[in-house]
């Protein structure tokens, strides 16, 4: 026969069991978190209309998107969940609840030029609250908690969430009576990391700022210090401008409830960088970065807009939202060595070695395991005995469990633990037990784990 | 702006919120089940190279498959999960260890014509266990009990898992004379529930097998019973043709371990006229029917195969597995009313209704509810108190909780339970332990339903 040679394409996560399954604990956690806060799991078509996916248009999105006919119809992969979800929302706009609240983990596609670290097929995981007209700024005080939350589950604690709130830009720059400028403003500001004040201050100047309104600009930007004192400091720009003022507001607002919410100050902080998608959000944006590795970028963004589905739909329709890109935040983590080794990623927790022909007794062992939520394996293959063990060694199963005429006969199974190399024997029962006790401290290792600084 | 109308192509499930949570229920406990078996997650691209895909070929997989250019890549999205599982074991060969047991649940497409209950995006749930060179009969006789497990942890009962193996069919025919005829006279006898057994005999003699034949196939597929009077029976035919005998042994050990595996005698009923996949299966293959609608077919089907992946390696890799369309199984469920109305499909399990303008109280006792596991949301919009009631109504939310100025100040809350009318004034302490015990309950509610016959 004529063999193909198997090979997976490139720019395609394709994980060997034992990340799978770290990868597998992360959405878990997501899962978890996501429905903590009342969201709801949604599920959407990977395909869609060409129409409808490039309802908005633009350049990026139409060189990458995956688009195909079937049949008649002009096809697409989704790009993201974002567009989807504006789709549904106006479809099923009499059928729904507002503020709606779902969470959607899923595939999205976008081939772009492949190269390392980077996906044509990787997972989003977003959060959106719609509201119907309006929606209250409490949702945009929520997001942090919800960000917080979700990266301490994973095991991540080196982090840390920014947040400012696009009409406190756009009031200042209405105020230095550079409105009409602000967009590209702003995208040169958002450069400031990486190139430094005086650097903006002449990209600002060659733009056609003046002098002293950069100067503005740029002790505008250099606020920093704890939440409070950059709040105190944006005090003092208030009265001039109604859209500042709101957006001051709101930002308060945000700050305020961050305790009731459970984020510590530490993991939050005010940036007035910060900028996002400048054509869509409207109010709080978001930015979340790994102190260890702010070159990364941000591993989950997101803001508040006000118009989620105009393309499709005439109703107002206002969100917040935010998406972690799990894809690449998995491939990163992995190249910088935060996954946990020591999570357990065995396919099983008890490898049962039955000594007898008969498997019966083995195979009701493992229904007992089963039973009380153990994942169970009956080794039923004719191996020798190292075999066995090389099995249960390879894939780390922490249990092994050894049942032959002799502990048949006196009711026992052995049971041997086996990164301790420790072996006793017990009761089924009791071994049902200690096994299920034990697994419990396992289950305390999350996926993700810092060297602490 | 020009609007698009908003629309999700015709074949693909979207489903609203409730019918949703009820989805993920399902998802949720098959996941659990298949990995209380030590089968470890599989997660692989719904992108492949159409040549890896297509390397069977066959003229329906052809026609239905999606197959477009990207660059100058020749891409189609996969059609189910057992091709891609046989790249990946091929392809990653070396670094698995074998037995190799792994679940996959993922979207499959085909473009097949769109019709009522029949979908181009479903669902597959599947369980493989590959062995390399050889694999042992007791995986084989594992799979009923892992059918058993998935159905009734989704609720479902009524059901039962039929079985045969293919040794038993070829070595009877081979007995027979009829070797060569033996595929032929299987698709014949498969219409037996259809077409009754004097039809099958006509189509048989029809076909060329002499009436003396025939009536050895029909006394064969007549054969009936417990599932001891069936191997009883087929103890009549043994001593004439290996295979045959070597199926019957396997059979006969498939039947004995059902106890230990802890599947009811009566969920179980070996079945001689089922065949599968004919150019495929080699051993045991199974079937599930819903005992109260045989009409809808199979839900859960698969065998023994023994080369997973002859197109890609020519390592001989055979294995057992087992596929769930959990898809189109949703879709006949609600068309039959066995959605449970009772399973929480909630998207909070507690509303809390702020009474202060300062939500910090509300929230931080929302943070304390979902500390323990209690999911939870405030209500921060600026509503009328009824349209607040009605957002809790509508979605089914289990619980509402008022806190007020008069609570906040004496240190307690105010629960509603929701379907009861049942109001009391707790501490947060005591509601929060109060409500988590009562989700307890409401847990046990699988989101199937049957109305026992």
């Amino acid at each position: 026969m004529d063999r193909i040679k198997p090979r997976t394409l490139s720019g395609f996560m394709e994980l060997l069991p034992a990340p799978q399954a770290q990868f597998e604990g992360m959405l878990e956690r997501l899962r978890k978190t996501y429905s903590l806060y009342g969201f709801t799991p949604l599920d959407t078509p990977v395909i869609e209309s060409a129409e409808i996916l490039l309802a908005k248009g633009g350049g990026e999105t139409e060189k990458q998107i995956y688009r195909f006919t079937k049949g008649d119809s002009d096809l697409a992969l989704r790009f993201d969940l974002t567009v989807p979800l504006a789709k549904y929302v106006a479809l099923h706009y009499n059928d729904l609840t507002f503020p709606f609240r779902r969470y959607q983990i899923g595939k999205v596609y976008r081939g772009e030029r492949a190269q390392r670290g980077r996906f044509r097929e990787f997972y989003q995981c977003d959060i959106d609250v719609i509201g119907d007209g309006k929606l209250d700024i409490s949702n945009e005080a929520e997001i942090p908690a919800i960000i917080y939350n979700a990266f301490t589950s994973m095991g991540l604690e080196r982090f840390k969430i920014r947040v400012n709130n696009r009409k406190i830009l756009t009031g200042f720059y209405d105020m230095q009576g550079l409105g009409d400028q602000a967009a590209d403003i702003m995208r040169t500001v958002d450069k400031l990391d990486k190139i430094g004040p005086e650097k903006v201050r002449a990209l600002l100047i060659e733009s056609g700022v003046s002098e002293a309104a950069a100067g503005e600009i740029l002790s505008f930007i250099a606020i920093t210090g704890s939440n409070g004192e950059v709040l105190q400091a944006l005090e003092g720009y208030r009265g001039r401008n109604e859209i500042f003022d709101q957006g001051l507001d709101e930002l308060g607002t945000v700050v305020k409830y961050l305790s009731a919410f459970g984020v510590p100050e530490d993991h939050f902080a005010v940036d007035l960088t910060i900028a996002r998608g400048l054509d869509y959000y409207t109010g709080t944006v978001y930015e979340t970065v790994m102190l260890d590795h702010p070159e990364i970028g941000s591993i989950c963004s997101g803001g508040r807009y006000d118009n989620l589905a105009e393309y499709y739909t005439d109703k107002k329709l206002p969100g917040v939202g935010i998406s972690i890109g799990l894809t690449r935040l998995f491939y990163v983590l992995g190249e910088q060595g935060y996954l946990n080794p020591d999570q357990n990623t065995a396919p099983a927790d008890v490898l049962i070695l039955p000594m007898t022909e008969d498997l019966s007794p083995a195979i009701a062992f493992a229904t007992q395991l089963r039973n009380q939520g153990v994942r169970a394996q009956v080794y039923g293959e004719q191996k020798k005995f190292k075999a066995k063990m090389t099995y249960a060694d390879k894939q780390k199963i922490p249990y092994v469990v050894f049942l032959g005429e002799d502990e048949i006969s006196r009711g026992v199974v052995k049971v041997k633990e086996m990164t301790s190399g420790q072996q006793q024997e017990l009761t089924p029962e009791e071994a049902v037990r200690s096994i299920a006790a034990d697994l419990e401290k396992l289950k305390g290792q999350a996926p993700i784990r810092e060297d602490k600084a």
